[in-house]
């Protein structure tokens, strides 16, 4: 049992604690019991703070979305050739997925049982069309092979890059690692593995 | 309420039930009642073909994991150099998970909490190792690129194959993109979605 501890929340802090319990045991599973618990303080000083625990999730998810869409804006994402602006937009989705990896894990998590999920899930799929959009400027300047379909494509781009919320955990004090692992997925999904001489 | 059947399952066609009402609900949070009432038979009935609910799971993984197993031993596998082997082996692993999808997605969701469970996990990380040892020796024929790091590449390209069980649905009546998906897949990883003229 915590001890009830004097209420020091922010809504800020108060999300970084709600977003590892829904981790931990599913949106669907977690009461505001739980939440109470686990952050050590009653349900009436949430409730001081957040409606609910849907306004918890709108909250933490919008933190994944907002960034993710933040990299389609940015200058490498919109200048330059298609090809060079999906492996910008890949190579950075990356970088997000490592930056913001309890929201990010939270957002690919979401079943659609409710209003703000299904708002999610539509915001996901929005994100996707956007990459999927580039794949296809790239495949018409002829700089993707044309051998492959481009929604399937799009689907094995990011099961690849979604898998990180699996096993990707970063190191204490900072990841040296994040770098390569970002570059790792673009050489492998635009390059391949194989070296040039023995395709 | 499904009204009690007469028992006509084998072992094998109660597997099939059982599956999926764990991939449904989760390991853990299916009861031998949730079981009989899918199955429309009595537990003890149940009881009569297996000795609970661990050992249909047992069943279930093992028949996942014999599959890719068994693509190990295949001749693609064993002879030619190390990158056609690698290459032979990620298409027929997409290939097993199609053709052994509710099977193969209860192994990626096992999680640990029981013996069988830890058995999986074990047999999962051997079945890893020996595609990893195959990525290393196409890297010392130098058909790899040098510039990628081997476990991180194996656990991309699991990542990619393994999501699958995300989103892929097999067609009614067998799937006609089922060629196309193991071959995009080899395409992506191994020669890269750029045209050699774009890299």
């Amino acid at each position: 049992m915590t001890t009830a501890k004097r209420d020091t929340y922010t809504p800020e802090t108060l999300l970084t604690v709600a977003v590892q319990i829904f981790n931990e045991r599913g949106y669907d599973g977690t009461s505001m019991e739980h939440l109470s618990k686990a952050a050590g303080i009653s349900k009436s000083s949430i409730y001081h703070h957040v409606s609910g625990k849907e306004e918890l999730l709108r909250r933490a998810v919008s933190r994944a979305l907002d960034s993710l869409f933040a990299v389609l804006d940015e200058a490498g994402a919109q200048r330059g050739r298609a090809i060079e602006r999906i492996e910008y937009v890949t190579r950075r989705t990356v970088e997000v997925l490592m930056a913001e990896l309890p929201y990010v894990t939270l957002l690919l998590r979401v079943r659609g049982n409710t209003k703000t999920e299904r708002w999610a899930l539509d915001r996901r799929r929005e994100f996707d069309q956007r990459v999927s959009d580039l794949l296809k400027a790239a495949a018409a300047d002829g700089d993707l092979r044309t051998d492959v379909d481009i929604r399937l494509v799009t689907r094995l781009l990011f099961g690849m890059v979604n898998s990180l919320v699996e096993w990707y955990r970063p190191h204490p004090g900072g990841s040296p690692e994040g770098g390569q692992l970002a570059e790792t997925v673009v050489r492998l999904a635009f390059d391949g593995l194989r070296t040039e001489e023995a395709s």
